[in-house]
């Protein structure tokens, strides 16, 4: 049942004066619940039990918190119809799609909940002392990484399951044993309520401290610079765009103890297609890249906003086909007005530059909140010199740059701002024909693809979610994955410590039966 | 030979106009050679010669880097006399320190070496394609770590070799493939000078692209200022004060593109003597305490600064003999006069608060900038209400605290800056005692030690070095260890990559015969 109201750690609460309500796109309604916007005192109350709370939680044991997040999950499947409905009335997005996104979510509450109660991912490392080493003994060194303390996490509008309130930054952060604050989305407020009860059930089901978890409504930006200014916020997971990404990175740059913020921002994810495999299947490769430029209603941070290729016959026809392929599918809606409008605006501000050709612009009426799919095109030397036509067009964009040649393409490559993906399309013949090219794509993105498309993120543990600046703020890190658990650890040393004080991960007896780096061996042995 | 030139990657250029020389604190003068600060020309020379290098050592083998590496510690070795001279002319520190920080040094070294010839170090991990999942396939992903780009390098004024031109940082980034710029020390140019000369030589021997170390001279901030701002440049090390490395953290987040800053700053290594360890060995542990804080003059990074103890006649004992004691040690000299101004204006700064007692301060004529060392005492209360108190006295200083009682003691270390270490001294009996103390210590440091001294970094893997802010700027990593190398490195994921055009460390074959982790299990064979 949606309230309307904040968690403040397992309490229900609405003291504030602020008041929203979300918005269904495809009826062109607000709709029915009233949230209540997070006061400055139920912001400060969340961030006091969870600082309360990281003093337990911050050592329950690998296998409770997997009982947490498999609870968790439980929890949100218990959901069933309600949350599926409430998704579709907030987004616009089709039930088969919310469905999607639920299991993506209960798969990543699963994979984090096996990885920790497995427990070799503190990456335990003992060093045994030397007593007699000259000229000094070598004393007895044990490490493994530790939670950072509470940690904000922003969702996103584009995923209000997978990338929001228990979604993967929330997941991976109460994996790690850091307690989460969520300022949340306020395109999906009632999703996320809804989810918060599910986190909160289960937090109470497995006797986790109260202040584990909280959700704050918001509805503008206030919320959440609060949350990033406290002081004892210890870390920022953020997905959205780079405007605002930037901005929480500066205001956490600007404390007095500055903390990590992990933003998965914008990209425009270039995809390069060779020569060969223009000329062999640019009809099916137009065919292929309209559904993926248009899937989601283009509202995917993986949507392919840029394709390079050799100016010519063979790339000319290949536009032409993107352009009657995509003109052929119906235009679907987006999540908000407010997306809509920045869709708009972009749009006119991208097409309405110098020497940028429109080859297809959705003319037909449109139901109100739906996109017209848009192509355009350029030459190589507009692109260089014109750094406003690399600005990401959320929604169903893309560009053809034709480039001269290839030493253009790749200089068109090496001046991108970076990206999560790069794609290359090749005939087996000529792919290694193009070392540079290649290594100069590499540079600029988190993950290649080989004749693919960007769209979709598969959750395993080689998945690199992330990427240079600006498509995260901190490319050392994935946003997607188990691995995605390093943003929120620090590694933490105990130097000749007592066994019986030591954490288990770290005892001689290996009583958890993990992995561990002995010495430079790594052994599930005990001492 | 020392030329007071810069090495802009493998050449000897000083185009600048402003010169100066290093200082022997020991002798109280000017050192003979003068060296040229890097013009704004020689520095942008250097950064688009390390981006042109970074294009081929980025896919250098590890076998071949660790042949780079253990050249350089061939190469200082080889330098010899001179380099130890040159050390003790510009630091004032005697002979066996020298040769004790240069075989860390090349300690280090030849640990990365190691690291990178084996290979498992990129963390390389396969999933393989699963091509008739439903309800989409499952595509080929593969990742491992690849290097962020060129590296600049601030060393430490306190380890010339060990944390300075081929240090921690430069050897760190070299292994992960990253080219390094060092803004040489201006107190130690002439160490850094010798020591540029062995790396270059190490890179002419082994093939090495011109570019891929330079060595900037630099007297003041603006040549540090013009390599953080530089867009070329991906990540930034740094040692020394947390007013250095604030301003440097603020610069590179300040930027188009933000950078990753690692600063290992200032620390005042808490030390709690628990009642019982108090009691029982209070003077033994008073002379090894002189004997830490005024090893190397106190400064070391990990010097005890504030000593905790419960109020009372074993505390009071305890001060007594600590001032005796320390003030039976003769004193020593600094690094240089800036280095002793500091310390005298901090001492006085801390003395002269109201409410701190000075136990002892070395009252009989010293040498020209030999250093005094002095013992405070202050009330838990004075200490929790005077932030001033919680400064670094960088030198051979130390505060004790005495609280009231084991809460106000923990409320004393609740209200901490981050820091490097914290230290338990406790008689067995009583250890398991504090919980809750030692879990508060734990939250505020990197490394926790017991009952032994916070001076010494044992250089091995299980070492943490850093901490949270301002021990450090991103306690997610460690300045000491083979781990450090992750400082410089980023994932990388390749979706469906054709495994001809693979890196080695992820083809079908491994021909690397590394570890690696494939579809969730550890493995070095053939896919």
């Amino acid at each position: 049942m949606i309230t309307g109201k904040n968690y403040i750690g397992h309490t229900l609460s609405a003291t504030g004066q602020k008041t929203y309500r979300t918005f269904n796109p495809l009826l062109n309604i607000d709709n029915e619940h009233v949230f209540t916007e997070a006061s400055e005192d139920e912001i400060n109350k969340a961030v006091a039990l969870a600082s309360e709370a990281f003093k337990t939680f911050r050592t329950v044991s690998g296998k409770r918190k997997a009982e947490f997040l498999n609870a968790i999950a439980d929890e949100i499947l218990a959901l069933d119809d309600e949350l599926i409905q409430v998704y579709c009335s907030e987004t616009g997005l089709p039930e088969g799609r919310a469905k999607g996104e639920r299991g993506r979510t209960v798969f990543q509450l699963r994979s984090f909940a096996e990885l920790v109660a497995e427990g070799s991912w503190v990456e335990a490392s003992i060093d045994t002392a030397v007593p007699d080493r000259t000229p000094a003994p070598k004393p007895d060194l044990r490490k493994m990484n530790i939670p950072l303390g509470p940690v904000v996490v922003f969702g996103a509008s584009n995923f209000p399951l997978a990338y929001s309130t228990a979604g993967g930054d929330t997941a991976a952060a109460l994996a790690a044993g850091c307690p989460v604050i969520v300022k949340s989305h306020p395109m999906h407020a009632g999703t996320g309520e809804l989810v918060a009860s599910a986190i909160i059930k289960a937090a109470e089901q497995t006797g986790m401290p109260n202040g584990v978890f909280s959700n704050l409504n918001s509805s503008g930006i206030e919320v959440g610079v609060q949350l990033v200014e406290h002081p004892d916020v210890k870390a920022v997971g953020f997905t959205g765009s780079i405007r605002g990404g930037r901005a929480l990175l500066d205001l956490a740059a600007r404390r007095e103890e500055p903390i990590p913020v992990f933003a998965e921002m914008g990209s425009i994810n270039p995809v390069v297609i060779l020569p060969e495999a223009l000329k062999t299947r640019g009809e099916a490769l137009a065919k292929t890249y309209a559904g993926s430029i248009t899937l989601g209603t283009g509202q995917f941070c993986t949507n392919p906003g840029l394709i390079l290729g050799i100016k010519g016959e063979a790339l000319q026809h290949f536009i032409q086909h993107l352009g009657k392929e995509i003109i052929q599918l119906e235009p679907s809606v987006m999540l908000h007005p407010n997306i809509i409008g920045a869709y708009e605006q972009n749009k006119q501000k991208a097409v309405s530059q110098s020497n940028v050709d429109v080859v297809v612009d959705y003319a037909d009426t449109v139901q109100t909140n739906f996109a017209r799919q848009v192509i355009t095109a350029v030459e190589g030397n507009t692109f260089l010199n014109n750094p406003t036509l690399h600005q990401e067009v959320f929604g169903p964009f893309s560009m053809v740059v034709q480039c001269e040649d290839i030493t253009q393409l790749e200089a068109v490559i090496a001046q991108l701002e970076g990206q999560l993906t790069g794609t290359l399309i090749a005939e087996a013949s000529e792919a290694n024909q193009y070392p540079s090219l290649i290594e100069t794509l590499q540079n600029r993105v988190g993950r290649l693809i080989y004749n693919g498309v960007p769209t979709g993120v598969e959750v395993c543990p080689s998945m690199v979610h992330g990427g240079p600046y600006p498509a995260s703020t901190d490319s050392r890190f994935t946003a997607v994955g188990i691995n995605s658990i390093k943003r929120w650890v620090r590694p933490f040393s105990y130097q000749d410590w007592p066994n019986d004080l030591l954490p288990d991960e770290l005892k001689n007896g290996n009583p958890l039966g993990i992995s561990r780096l002995i010495n430079g061996e790594y052994s599930t042995q005990n001492l």
